[in-house]
């Protein structure tokens, strides 16, 4: 069903070199640099945009935010820690200071790791207005005494909160979600490894012949995001949406990670557990306690969307996680090429996974139609086994994820026999009621 | 949630000690007295009275049975048996006798266990007129050979079977009910333990502020009790009742145990295994096949009232049990005052469990409302798990009970995070129906 | 409940023997034959018959296969294999053919099991024109080289399917279905076990004073037959057929099977268990996937009748299966009257099995009946546990299966209590909406 995504992994990378230096962050001309990247390789991408202060449901847009410059300088050694050589040195919507401060006011402003010295930690203070520099606990031991000029020219005002949205028609009205954020600074698996294959799914789903579903690809900053849409968009999103993943976490080759929705055994609960089955990968389930990032919100009481998280490492599992560590180095090609196999495997599967029914009472003859040996002999029965376990299950009840579970055969295997049986025209497809 | 009872294991001793001595039986002087008493300590008690040969149902309410004096004498050696020394000596319901018999005649009228010699065990013959004195094996052994007296000196006649009733009234008219029973002679963990227990609670929720649920305690004669009970008040009973507990073997310090109602799964049965776990105590759990008091009533069929038991060691199941060793040694203070905690805490759960419904919808923005830590870090999230966790299962369906199970949280912590959610306008209560 | 079968082994064994060596197939004179022998035994037997080319679904009833002779011989040796010494040693649905082969050619229709060299292999080819000899290896090997006369003395051509069908009516229209297959030429487990059993039961059955269930028995050929069956009488076998089982596989000594239905739970699921049970017998059970008889057409989607199947070693587990060696001494006079023991509980606890409810609000007074010691003491409340423990589950929705299971007491327990509290007028049969 899948080909081997040679090059994939690769453009996917070369992606997200691109667009990891900009930064990104609630507002600003990160977010909107990192959307118009998107909408120069996929020109279908509608890129929008709503003003400071818009109410969404409890929460309010933020003001916008953007950075000229930020840096710290020892006027005694002259050392300089500057937001140019990382953007993860600067705390997150900091407000503009231009000031001498002694070390000790200064600590008061600094952040680091002592457990991860080399590591710059991701600090945000986006509901409370402050400022403050992130580094490396060495920069900080090193950093000296003294004074120290604070020159940080940022501006937080009113202006818009961008995000972006594709819509792909399919032939029916049912929809797919996939949701990922545009939100953090300089970091790789936790943040351009989710844009980087929502682009490359989005790009394949495009080429792809006839889709069933359609598709709503949202390009969002985390939380007030997906807040905001929910709040213009429910009412279509809960007829529409019959299985959503948030796209997440998805850079690194260590585990592979499942986070199911928040009552779990929705579509994309089965689809996600059917797909690592299908890959046959070790995995870690975690529970809804375990969530962390938009399904949080696509899963809250009243909302309630069919949206499960697969994931390799999980946000906070990993020590890189919220660390400059999280860098191109930790993200690989091939990680991210593994990991689009996955998305592209559950889509498959879904577009795939129907009812069925037998079109005959009692079993069909197969050996008319050349499906059956024609000689009976004591192991002939054998052959045509995975055949009619499929049939038996054909009830018009029964979706080819739960078949495959019931005859312990893959999800291809299968769709595979299910071809057989129309070309045979032995079944009919039976439309259920959506699970959703 | 709950204070330490200091004195209250104490002060149920204290009681016990005092209704000890009482000659309990289904009817007769010794069940009134014992009502009496708990009437003094509680004005607002209704004792009631029902005359011997009314029908109730299959039933039929026995004729009063008193005892003026009851011995036997050896009378070669002079050796007495006397009821005065305790009332065990006599079978409950034992027949007027006044004559000489031997020792062989006498064989057939004497109770003992030759597996514990000290114990006098406790027999009755309700339904069939008889008479017996029980002995401990030594006693028997040595009671000598020759010639007895034998003196009963009892009347079984058509009178009154009392019981008694209270109710507490609460907000609603829901209830729970508490049901103990007055019907055993000198016995203390598996007769007093319940009544001492059941006296406390209503003086602690006759003084409870404000009360969800309306309370109804019975302190009956067990089985026909019951089933009188039953008999007049069903309708009402099934209306009203969202939980319940049998009283009893609720006075030594030994193991805890739970019986489920006949089919499980009830508020009695949710509520008493959370009460467990919130203990922290290591219990029995047994099935209804090992029930044994007046849940056999109030669980029969066309009855089924969500009426589940928590107790200490089960009745049945320790060797003092229906015998003189049953006695204000075996149940201690320590053992009514952990017992009373386990009672006073399940209800307070129920009172306490609610459904409620987050207000918003995404999640709430809990920084505005200062629930959030004004910098994000690393591990900030850690801090509001517990309050996002609770608010993911507002939902209007989800009960604090399974919200607690859910959340992998006490049911206490559930409590207080409902009230900062509360105080914050954050959920609502739905009315669910009620499950029973 | 079921007495000792003690010459019944032997009598079923003496009927295989008659009706070993006739050569039964699809169609033809040896199924009529063996109708009409269990006819013979059995009047009430319905024979029925049906034209060639009927269809029937998607299948269509095939032509008529008969053999007058048919041999092998060595035209340089003179020896020969002879279809008279074993109807084996002919592929069922052989054309036709006589003629002179060579060796090479003749290899082209010669079967055999190179793992079991004394076997002779049981084939047919019943839909594609073709004609085959079946040897055992060893017979193969020394068969000689050079020319070889081939002679086929057979007919295909229009004519009957036969099949019986047997109707013993009960109480209640409701059907217990019990169907077994006559198409297989000299095998003993997998062929003849089956109708000698069927026969025995409906003989016993007929015999049996008061059948609540109807009884429907079905002698047919294999898949074709059950289809053909299906085809004309599918909407009266959906309303009336409450449980059934396919007959095949009993007559070995060894395992116990149980093949559940498509989705298990049914009613004939629910018997079979309680039956293996019940005898305290090991059993494999299987899934549905390893079906292999008529329960392939009787539980197909829209068919979906309740039968499961209840075995000694299943067909294809067993080295003899379709082979000579499957013959008249693996299948054993033991065997097969432990299997008709297992059938004949499966249809007692289906005649038994009901649904009660008591007729009292509370617990009975067992002691006015005379069902209680009238002297309680320490351990008289074990005495009448059965008995208080199946009252407690009479609720007029739990069937005696389930008590017993919830009880953990033989059905057979159960059912002696029903009786003593139906015979104390203590519950009423309460009728429950059918399972199936």
């Amino acid at each position: 069903m899948i080909e081997e995504p040679s090059f994939i992994g690769d453009q996917m990378h070369a992606w997200a070199k691109e667009l990891f230096p900009l930064n990104r962050s609630l507002t600003g001309e990160g977010l909107r640099k990192t959307l118009q990247f998107i909408k120069n390789l996929c020109p279908d991408l509608s890129i929008q945009e709503v003003k400071s202060g818009t109410k969404a449901n409890d929460w309010e847009i933020p003001e916008e935010w953007n950075v000229k410059e930020a840096y710290l300088v020892n006027l005694e050694t002259g050392q300089t820690i500057d937001f140019r050589d990382n953007n993860l040195h600067l705390m997150g919507y900091s407000v503009p200071v231009n000031k001498i401060v002694s070390r000790d006011e200064l600590e008061l402003h600094l952040h680091s790791l002592p457990n991860q010295p080399d590591a710059i930690p991701y600090v945000t203070s986006y509901y409370a207005r402050d400022w403050a520099f992130c580094v490396s606990e060495n920069q900080k031991k090193n950093f000296g005494s003294g004074n120290f000029k604070v020159l940080i020219d940022s501006t937080l005002e009113t202006g818009v909160m961008n995000f972006a949205e594709l819509y792909i028609p399919g032939v029916n009205k049912e929809e797919i979600l996939l949701s990922t954020y545009v939100c953090h600074p300089s970091m790789a698996s936790n943040e351009l490894s989710g844009p980087v294959i929502a682009l490359a799914i989005s790009k394949w789903l495009q080429d792809k012949s006839n889709r069933n579903y359609s598709y709503r690809i949202l390009f969002i900053p985390e939380t007030i995001g997906s807040i905001y849409y929910i709040s213009k968009n429910l009412k279509e999103m809960k007829e529409n949406i019959k299985a959503g993943w948030v796209l997440t976490c998805l850079g690194d080759e260590n585990r592979y990670s499942y986070v199911p929705s928040r009552k779990g055994g929705t579509l994309a609960d089965r689809v996600s557990l059917k797909t690592l089955k299908e890959l046959e990968v070790k995995f870690d389930e975690y529970t809804f306690l375990e969530r962390g990032s938009d399904e949080r919100q696509y899963c809250s009481p009243g909302v309630d969307l069919p949206v499960a998280s697969l994931m390799r490492s999980k946000y906070g599992t990993y020590e890189e996680y919220h660390t400059s560590l999280d860098d191109l180095k930790y993200m690989t090609p091939k990680g991210l090429a593994e990991s689009f196999e996955m998305i592209r495997t559950s889509i498959e599967i879904l577009e795939l996974n129907k009812f069925w029914k037998v079109k005959t009472l009692g079993e069909p003859q197969l050996g008319k139609r050349g499906l059956y040996p024609t000689v009976s002999t004591k192991n002939s029965g054998r052959l045509v086994e995975d055949l009619t376990n499929v049939i038996a299950y054909c009830d018009g009840e029964t979706d080819m994820i739960e078949i495959s579970d019931i005859c312990n055969l893959k999800f291809k295997r299968v769709s595979e026999i299910i071809e057989v049986l129309l070309a045979h025209d032995l079944i009919e497809e039976v439309k259920c009621k959506s699970e959703n």
